[in-house]
C-alpha cells in the first residue's frame, strides 16, 4: 500500500494514497499546484544555492549543516507524487554515499563529532523517509538502496551506544522502514533512540529541555522546548509504542498531547510561542504577535495527530489536524505555490517591507521564495504530496472519512464519490460508486454543533465525533452531511494573558483575520463589536464584516496612567475579515486574528471603572 | 572634578561625585554593599572563570570574545570607589598591551577580522571609561596610560576608514577622554564613529537594525534593534552633539527618546521586549512575561537620561532615570549584592528551579551569582560606584536635586544635608549646612500630583517638574518637600495588547508586584478589584494588599470557545504586593506586575456579553 504511515496494529488502518483521487477544490487544487509549482521551485532553488551540488562534491560546500535533509524531503515529495525528476536527483544523492553507508556532505571526515547540533541522524531520517516513499510508490531503486544502506549503517554504529541526535526524526523513519521491510533491527534502533532521551543522552547541553532531553519520553507531562523536535519525538514515540505494543508509552504521548493542545496551542493549531529557540512556551503563554507557529511545527503536528488517530480512533486528533491543515499548512504557502511562511504569527503590527530572494529571517510578515533554513517549503511539498493519506481510514471493513475534499475514496470494494464546497460550504455529499455492506463514518468537527446526516430519505442530528451511516450500499445512493458552517465568535481562556479582552471569528474550520487595507480602519485603534458577522462572497472566498468602534486613545508621553484620554469621539467602523490562510496575499499588511472587543458601555478604559473609584 | 560625565556645555553642570556623601538609606546602603560585596564578588568570579588570567597569557583562553570588557567595567567601578584592588588588576591588564596600543586577549593576531561581532572597539570603550574614571578620581597611573595608548591606537587605525564596531560604547568613552584630556582627536574619532553608522557601516549584516546600522543616527525616529547597543549609541550621539554644538543631532536623539519612552518602555523603565536579539519590539509591543528588560539596558537608559538631563535641563529625563534606578537597577541585584538578574520580566508564570553557579541563560526567574555573559554584574558595579554623580546638578550658581537619598550635597559654598525615608516615605528635608544666596530646585516627579514645598514658615503647592526655593540661605535653615507617596492604580494605553484588561499598582517611584506565596491565591486565577490598596509596613518595607476575586475557569480540552465555564463559584481573596525590586528574594516564585482586573459585574468572560448576543 502506498502510504507514509502503515502501522501493523491500531484502531484504524490507512487505506493508502492510491485509494484516494482528489478533484478540483480546496485541497485538490493545492496538491496539483504542489506538483506543478512547489516541487520544481524547491529543486531550482536548491540547485541554485548549491545544496544539490554538495552531493557532486562541490567545493566549498554551501548551505547549512542540515541542507542535505532538504533534498531528501523533496525526494520524498517526488516519490509520493511520481515526479519525473526523482531518478536524476536520487542518482546524485546516491553517488555521494560512502562504502559503509555513511552519507553526509557536511560531516564526512568528522563523523558524529557534534551529535547535538550536527543533524547527521536527522538527515538520515529524511533520507530513509524518502526511501520508504519510493519503495511503496514504485519499488526498489537507487534511492531505496541508499536509504537502506544508511539505515544499516546507523544500526551498526548506534545500536549499542547511549547516543541520540539533537534533532529527532530518524526514529519514525526507522519504524517506517521496519514496517516496509520487516527488518526488526530498524524498530529496535528506533526504540532505543526514543528510550535513551532524557537519561540524559546529550550531556553538556545548556538547556536539555530544548532537546526534550530533560526527562525520559514516557515521564514527560507536556511538549516543551524546540517545537518541531518535540513533535517529531512524540510522533516517533507513538510509532514505537504501536509496533512494540507499549500501551504506557502511547498513553504518555496522549497525555502530553492533551496538555499541549489545552494550554500551548494557538487558535490556528500553530505550535511554538517563542522566537528564541523556536520553542513552546509555558502553559497559556500564547502571544499572537510573537507566536512562532513554525510551518514545520504544523506539518509535525499533523503527523503526530494522524498517528494518534490511527492508534486510538479518537476523532479529536483529526479535529486538530484539520485546524492545522487549513490554518497553518494552507497559510504557509502562497496561492502560486512559490513562496512560503516560516513562522505564522496571529498578529502583525507593522506592515513589513517586501523582501527579495532568500529571507534570512522568519518574521512572518511576508512569504519568501526561499530561506537559508529551508525546511518549510520542502516539508510542505512532502506533506501535500501525501495528503490523500490523511483523508480517510479503515475501521475493520468500514470507512471513516476525516477530511472533506471533492474526489473519490475507495476501500475494499466500496468506492465513494465526495462532492463538497468545503470549507466554504458545509454540505458534503458522498455518492456510492461501488457498494457493499459497510459502516460509513463521517467526522463531525467539535465546532459543528447542529450538524445533520441524511441518507435513504432520513435526516438525523449528528453530534461532534462521527456521523455513522450503516447499510448495504448500492451504487448511486447518497449520504449527505450538513455541517453548520457560519461565522462564530471565539473567546480565549482567561489564563491566556496575551489575549485578554479579545475575541476571534471562525467559520467552519477556518480562522479569520482582519488585515489593514487602504480604506479600512487602523487595526490597532479599532475595537470590534460582538454582533453576528456579515458574509460576503468574492471569487469563491467567503469574507466577513464585523462592526467596530474606532476610539483611539490620545498619544501621551508615557503609556501608563490613571486614565487615558480619548483622542477624539468614538466613530463607527467596519472591519473586513479574510480567511487567515489568505493573509498577506495582497501585499504587506498589518493583521490581527484576535480583535480587541469594545467595552459594552463605551467606557474609556478596559476596567469599566472611573479613576476616582480606584483610590 | 570626579564625575563620569563632564560636558563642556549644556543646561546643567555636574557637581561631581566628590561633592556628594551618601548616608544610610536606600541608595547609601546599596552603594556601600556594592563596594563591600559586589566588587570583590565580580573580581573573584572573573579570576575563577579565567577571564583575568587571559591577560596573563592563559592558554587556552577562556570566556566569551568580549570578556576583557568585564574586567574593564570592574576597573571603572574600582576607580570611582577608590577600591584597593585596582592597581594590581590594572597592572595585569596593562601587561597584556602590545607596543602599538592594541589590547585584546581574544583577537590578538586576528585584529579587526570581525568588526560586527568581535567587540574589539567595545572592549576599548570600557577600558577608556575605566581610564577616565581613574584619571579623574586619582590621577595618572598604569591604567590611564593603557587607556590613552589604546585610544591613540584606535584613532590611528580607524580615523580614515568607514568602519565601526558592532557594539557601540567606544564613542562615548572617546568623548569623555577628550573631556578629560582636551585632545581633540578623541572627539573627532567619536564623531566619525557616530556619523558612519547607517550609511551602512557594517556591510553584509543580516539585520542592520540590530546594529542600528539601518539609518543614520540623525535620521532615526526611534530606538530599535539590540537595546543596549541602541542606548549606548544614543548616549554617544548626545555626547558628540554637546561637544560639537550639533543641535540637530541632539534634537534627533530627544525625538527618538520620546517615542521610545511613549511606546517601547515597560512600566519599570525596563527596555527591550524580545529575548530574540535582546531587542526593542515594535511600538506598543510590551509583553510582561517575555519582557527582556536587560539590567544593562537599564544602566544604559540611566546613562542616556543623565546626558539628556544635563544637556537640556528637562526633568522628564530624571523621572525616567528614577523609575529605572528603583525598578531595574535595584531589582537587578539581590540584597546581599552577590547575585543578579540579567533580564527583568514583569511576569513570571512558573516558579523557576533554583540554579547553582554560572547561569547560561537569562530567564529572569531567579538571580544568578554569575553569567557566561557577565555584563550585568559589572555594569551594576560601575553604576553604583558612581551613583552620587546622578543625584544633583548645578544650574548656574543654583543647585537642582534630582534624586533623594539621605546624605550631604555640596556645591560652590552651599552644603545641604538631605534627610529622607524615600522611597518609603515622601518627606524630604534639606537642611542648610553651609549657606549663601542660591536657587535650590527639588525635582517633583510626574506622578506626584499634590506635592508641597515648605520653607521659611510657608507651604506652597509644588507641581511636577521642580519645586524651587530661592533665598540667601543660612546654616540651620530647612527646606521640606512632601511628595504624596501612596499607592495608586495605573492602567496601560489600550494599544499595549499584552496588558489589555490589567492594571498595576505603583507607590511613589516604586512599581509593585504580586508574588506567589504559600498561602496566597494562585496568581493566574486571581483578578484584582480596583479599590484602594491597604499598606502594611514590615522591616522597613511597605507592602500592599488589594482585594481580589478568585474565579478560576474550568480546565477544558481546548482553550478557545464561545464561552468558558467557571470551575467553581467566585471567592474573595487578597493579593499581597511587594516592591518589584524585592521580587524573588524569598525563593523562586510566580510573579505579576500587571494584575488582571475583575469585571465590575462579575460576568464570566472579559467581553461583558453573553454568548447569545454574539450570533
Amino acid at each position: 500500500m502506498v502510504d507514509p504511515v502503515l502501522p501493523s496494529s491500531g484502531a484504524l488502518s490507512p487505506i493508502g494514497l492510491d485509494s484516494v483521487r482528489l478533484g478540483p477544490g480546496f485541497w485538490g487544487d493545492r496538491v496539483a499546484r504542489n506538483f506543478q509549482a512547489t516541487i520544481p521551485h524547491c529543486q531550482e532553488w536548491m540547485e541554485r544555492e548549491g545544496w544539490i551540488g554538495n552531493f557532486r562534491g562541490r567545493s566549498p560546500r554551501r548551505g547549512r549543516e542540515f541542507s542535505d535533509s532538504e533534498i531528501y524531503k523533496l525526494l520524498e515529495a517526488m516519490a509520493w507524487s511520481g515526479h519525473p525528476a526523482l531518478p536524476g536527483l536520487a542518482a546524485t544523492v546516491a553517488g555521494a554515499q560512502e562504502g559503509d553507508g555513511y552519507l553526509n556532505t557536511r560531516w564526512s571526515g568528522q563523523r558524529y563529532s557534534d551529535l547535538a547540533w550536527g543533524h547527521e541522524l536527522y538527515c538520515y531520517g529524511h533520507l530513509i523517509q524518502a526511501g520508504v516513499a519510493r519503495l511503496r510508490a514504485y519499488g526498489e531503486d537507487e534511492l531505496t538502496r541508499a536509504a537502506r544502506l544508511a539505515a544499516d549503517h546507523v544500526c551498526r554504529r548506534f545500536m549499542d551506544t547511549a547516543e541520540v541526535c539533537g534533532h529527532p526524526v530518524v526514529e519514525m523513519a526507522l519504524v517506517e522502514l521496519y514496517r516496509a521491510t520487516g527488518a526488526e533491527r530498524y524498530l529496535e534502533m528506533a526504540r532505543r533512540f526514543v528510550e535513551r532521551r532524557g537519561l540524559p543522552a546529550l550531556p553538556g547541553a545548556a538547556d536539555p529541555a530544548y532537546f526534550q532531553d530533560d526527562v525520559p519520553v514516557r515521564q514527560a507531562q507536556v511538549l516543551r522546548g524546540h517545537a518541531v523536535r518535540a513533535l517529531y519525538l512524540a510522533a516517533s514515540a507513538v510509532d514505537v509504542a504501536v509496533e512494540t505494543g507499549d500501551a504506557d508509552l502511547l498513553k504518555a504521548v496522549e497525555t502530553q498531547w492533551e496538555r499541549t493542545v489545552a494550554r500551548r496551542t494557538h487558535l490556528t493549531g500553530g505550535m511554538g510561542s517563542r522566537h528564541a529557540d523556536e520553542a513552546f512556551g509555558e502553559d497559556f503563554e500564547l502571544p499572537p504577535d510573537r507566536a512562532y507557529a513554525e510551518t514545520c511545527a504544523g506539518v509535525a503536528s499533523v503527523m503526530l495527530c494522524h498517528r494518534l488517530l490511527l492508534a486510538t480512533g479518537d476523532p479529536r486528533y483529526a479535529d486538530l489536524a484539520e485546524r492545522t491543515m487549513y490554518n497553518v499548512l494552507a497559510a504557509g504557502t502562497a496561492p502560486d505555490g512559490r513562496s512560503f511562511f516560516y513562522s505564522n504569527p496571529l498578529q502583525v503590527r507593522v506592515p513589513p517591507e517586501p523582501r527579495q530572494g532568500v529571507n534570512p529571517g522568519v518574521a512572518g510578515g511576508t512569504r519568501s521564495a526561499w530561506f537559508e533554513v529551508a525546511c518549510c517549503p520542502n516539508n510542505i511539498a512532502r506533506t501535500l504530496a501525501s495528503l490523500g493519506a490523511y483523508l480517510a481510514a479503515a475501521d475493520g471493513d468500514g470507512l471513516r472519512v476525516h477530511h472533506y475534499a471533492t474526489g473519490e475514496i475507495g476501500h475494499d470494494g466500496l468506492v465513494l464519490r465526495i462532492e463538497t464546497g468545503y470549507p466554504w460550504s458545509g454540505a458534503v455529499t458522498a455518492r456510492v460508486v461501488e457498494g457493499r455492506t459497510a459502516r460509513i463514518a463521517l467526522r463531525v468537527p467539535a465546532w459543528a454543533g447542529g450538524a445533520a446526516l441524511t441518507y435513504r430519505g432520513e435526516t438525523r442530528p449528528a453530534g461532534p465525533g462521527y456521523a455513522v451511516a450503516e447499510a448495504d450500499w448500492r451504487p448511486g445512493e447518497e449520504i449527505r452531511l450538513d455541517l453548520p458552517v457560519r461565522p462564530r465568535w471565539t473567546l480565549p481562556d482567561r489564563r491566556v494573558d496575551a489575549l485578554r479582552g479579545c475575541a476571534a471569528v471562525e467559520r467552519g474550520p477556518l480562522v479569520y483575520c482582519a488585515e489593514s487595507a487602504g480604506d479600512g480602519p487602523p487595526l490597532d485603534l479599532a475595537e470590534a463589536v460582538l454582533s453576528a458577522p456579515a458574509e460576503r462572497e468574492a471569487d469563491g472566498v467567503v469574507e466577513l464584516e464585523v462592526p467596530a468602534r474606532l476610539a483611539p486613545p490620545a498619544d501621551t508621553a508615557w503609556p501608563y496612567a490613571e486614565s487615558h484620554p480619548a483622542a477624539r469621539p468614538a466613530e463607527d467602523a467596519t472591519l473586513r475579515l479574510i480567511p487567515y490562510h489568505l493573509r498577506a496575499t495582497r501585499g504587506p499588511a498589518a493583521m490581527r486574528v484576535w480583535l480587541p472587543i469594545a467595552a459594552p458601555d463605551g467606557t474609556d478604559d478596559t476596567t469599566g471603572t472611573a479613576p476616582a473609584e480606584r483610590r
